[in-house]
């Protein structure tokens, strides 16, 4: 039986709790959060104790992994916490918004050497995944050119979380970002551009963020990549990947609740609204990641998805925020100056060619 | 906490005790089955005490409702027993194979007041219960053609499974009568016609079974149904129902494991094959069956699917057999003579026209 | 250039004088119709004269081919006078609605060695010719479950149109009773059953037709044939045919005016209505079905859809004809007696059993 | 009766002649080609007069307009001898590759007052045409992100024909240029960005083009534009347009020859590969661009798709090609540098930013 300290019970740290006390090999037995009435709750619920002391939990004889659920800025401290405990960690994405803290993180965790999973769930997708495995397996040939739609369905999230997110880019990108580097097999990025604007509802602009945008990457091998993102649509959670080779092409297709198709007088095929969003959208995605993250344990193998991971997503992140960043109105005409190609060396380090002084 | 004793814990029974264990106000307490060795691996797996003698199940304080999974030639045993104990009952399908035993049983359950909720999974399941949800709304108007295609994936199933199981209309069709009645709303059937081959396997024919077979229904207003039914596809477990009127028409299609669209050299918008079969198709519907029966004791109501619904489905498979074992080769040229148009009364007692001698 | 003589220049008469004269080596030479305004407009928009007296065209050294669409209770007068002046006929559907005047057309013609095509355009249209071929090749194994949904849009015809068409099984279902034989490819129906209804509007009834309807056929070999007809639909013309057979199964699914999608709050995926009705849905069918029979003229072969094709149709439309108007309301409880199966042998004779006194 | 000469009657000039014939007002009158054999035979097939003197056309009386499709390379010559000689005009796209005679042909073309159509036939296709109307009308709000897949079959073209064409941008994405122009309704691209590689022959490199390619436009209003080209795929002519607003999203997918799908134990729902190439998946757009030219001639009104349109798309292209091809190998460690984005002034000038000297 594995036992899990939950840290963080906020709406996704309540859904891993659930999750892994559904699996018949684990059980919660520790749920932390600064609010106790959350603590509490999470607990009646999934079993464990509650407790807003998060070295209850690190110190615990009866936890054999935690789950790092808290916001986002408080990772690092309870990744870097939770090493030093020599805890096992499953940690939501992402590391960290700011890519110093990251850095310092990366170094400090080498004289760990515990297991550490990020929360990249949606490479547990059975339909992302499968467009993940035809590439590798090379059914399609080498990979060309590769499309990523992700739009989130609307109303934006409350203020507080936008503020606190990282922006468009490190927030909701980030994901693609990985998506794009799981299905490219190690081809790593090397050049990002990014153009973005704002047109979903003013409070992107009074952050400095934008809602709309189009990424564009080339990898090593010269494989092309768009991603394009949308803060809002009134259909439903957009998820969908298209990988196209010389062989031939896989999609992964949006999900929703039911196959009922209807016909009318006006329209014929139609189907329901997508799943709403994420928790209902990547369910047994998931619980997929608490599976494999498990076995791995079990195994005693390192986690299928790295720290380094998380990292090089949000390397690409910033690539793009910093490329759409140089866009600035030109005052002569209105138009913009978009001049933010970056360019990545494809390994670990970060190379912003305009940052350096093009 | 609702407690559950499983009454037969082979693999149907053990797939519904688990989904009793994963609710929240669920727990399984007690484990029958006559194979003791069974009976312990469930218990093990899902919690409760495992045993080989019903009556401990059934006096036990710590049982709050029973679930009858055992084989069907002891449904209504086990039916009665638990009534007389007092104990609420979800039992799979069918009541059992034997109209006549059926009719002693709903006589003798009578005399009890014991919720008794029938296992046809189909119902809870969201896309078949969206096209009811378009006939019981209005949304198609008043339902004039119902087709629904329900053929089951290879191979067939073992002998001495075969043996037990009453036929194909008794042991698939009776689904699909439940679904029409469903989807009908109260508009019963009146007429009912069937042809029927041996086209899959030989142990059908050789149990003087068949394997595939066309059913036509009447309802009293005047929809007309049709069903067809296999014992074997190729390509998975195909299950789809089509309701039309005046107004449009809904349909429910089938599912697959994920959204993957694969586009080729021979073929574009190719997708997987379907799930393969009812444990994996039908498992969300298991377990919203669960969950409402579980949601119908809480609140003090009667289940939403009946003794009667059971009854009435086994009726209209009985009247698709007898219509069906009315074709009889025809000495002089080989060809079929084939008579037997049932008519039904559409209310609780079955006329069957040819028996009484057309 | 083969050069034809279009026989009855009505609706469809002028949608096939424009087919014929679209093609780089045919003609229209002759317009007859009753009418000399309909032959006046049909000559001036294809070329050709125009005439009242058919003689003039069965006469005209200038008419290589004669192409009769004029009101089916013509048809039989029409083949045999063209059969007697040598003119190649293809010639619309049904050959007649009484099986009697086609039994004699069929033995006078015996006389004559002339080519006749019938007009089961649907033959022609890529979808279905795809499930026969697929049949025919073996794709799918042996035939084992064929279902034809036929459904027409509304609203109805005019009643005089309706009065002249010989009820919905000799005017619609004699198309999917070709459909059944063509994908049958040989293996011909040999039992007859059907029920139908009055849902869509009281002229039916009035004139003594029903306008929905189920057919069920079986085969010689033991396949399995479900039809099902509607005169109106909300969302358009309705034609389908799924083939399943032991190795899979062919769908020909419906055809829409374009490629769109629409995705909004309410609906995703949702398409247009379909093609509204047979000239718009099977345009590129007609237009083959002429050029197949000016290939084979051409070539010198035999049509490739017979004067026997039409009459077998013909012989299972009237079985399910039969069949159907054996259902009869029954005094004593309101519902119906229906006995109605008939049988067929399968050959150049129909034997419908009811009617020799079952 | 509108009278055509046909300019060029090589593959696609024969196609558009063939077209013309079809029509029930509009005939060809002569064909001209440099070679006189296949100037003969299209003449023999769709009639007319054939000939090699270009001038015998252009003074004809019989000739009521010209259809251009020669070489692009004489297209400007032959638009301005054919406006010298007061013959309207439908020629096909590019003008010329080479924008510089394109500024030159638009000024000299100032002094004349003839309709001119460039073919744009997408334009005219009802899928892509649905989207633009979606857009027109506002059913889905005010376009945010436009996507455009366009990916020619293999194998690629003849090497002469590659040399002429321009290259990948001004000879492919000028359709998806036009395209995004059509969709944005007025709202012109004001950035563009490309990404580019050699991956499908090495015939392209040779050339010193490329086979392989995304491009990124931003409009005034701030839509984003998404378009990726290939010059090769293995499952047919990949053609869609995915338009999406804060309202909905309106997709014009792809098309095929047939409504056929199948199931097998490999596969379900398969489809055939999509229609092979642009004379079959625009066949009906190419009928319709040439209905439409006569229809604005009839009527007195100037064509729908200007010489402006196709001047526009070039500049886009041409941006594209010069955004490209500041991607250069950087010698240090084989990256790329690359920052090459175009800005336009949205209005008649293009200002190419790059090579301004940024």
């Amino acid at each position: 039986m594995h036992r899990f300290g939950i840290l963080g019970t906020g709406r996704i740290g309540g859904m891993h709790a659930g999750l892994v006390a559904a699996q018949q090999d684990a059980a919660v037995t520790w749920c932390f959060d600064i609010d106790p009435s959350r603590a509490d709750a999470t607990a009646a619920r999934v079993g464990g104790r509650a407790t807003t002391k998060v070295d209850e939990v690190l110190q615990a004889d009866d936890v054999d992994a935690v789950l790092i659920a808290s916001p986002t800025n408080t990772h690092v401290e309870l990744i870097l916490r939770s090493a030093e405990a020599g805890k096992p960690i499953l940690c939501e994405k992402p590391i960290d918004v700011d890519l110093a803290k990251v850095e310092m993180c990366r170094e400090k965790l080498e004289g760990f050497n515990v297991p550490l999973q990020l929360g990249f769930n949606r490479r547990y997708d059975l339909s992302h995944r499968a467009v993940q495995q035809a590439v590798a397996s090379g059914e399609i040939g080498p990979l060309e050119l590769l499309v990523i739609t992700s739009r989130d369905p609307g109303p934006p999230p409350p203020r507080e979380i936008l503020e606190a997110c990282g922006g468009l880019f490190r927030d909701t990108t980030i994901h693609d970002s990985d998506m794009a580097r799981f299905i490219l097999c190690g081809d790593e990025p090397v050049e990002v551009f990014a153009m973005a604007e704002n047109r979903v509802d003013p409070v992107f602009a009074e952050l400095g963020d934008v809602d709309t945008a189009m990424i564009t990457m080339r990898s090593k091998s010269g494989a092309l990549v768009h991603i394009n993102n949308s803060r809002r649509t009134s259909y439903g959670y957009d998820q969908r990947v298209e990988a196209f080779g010389a062989e031939g092409m896989v999609r992964s297709n949006n999900c929703r609740p039911s196959e009922t198709v209807r016909y009318s007088s006006t329209a014929t095929a139609s189907r329901e609204p997508l799943l709403y969003f994420f928790i209902e959208r990547y369910k047994a995605a998931y619980e997929a990641e608490i599976r494999d993250f498990i076995d791995c344990l079990k195994a005693g193998k390192a986690p299928n998805v790295t720290f380094e991971d998380g990292r090089r997503a949000l390397i690409l992140s910033e690539a793009a925020r910093r490329s759409e960043s140089h866009a600035q109105p030109r005052t002569s005409n209105g138009y913009f100056v978009h001049l933010g190609i970056i360019q990545l060396d494809g390994g670990s380090n970060a190379v912003y060619l305009f940052s350096e002084g093009l």
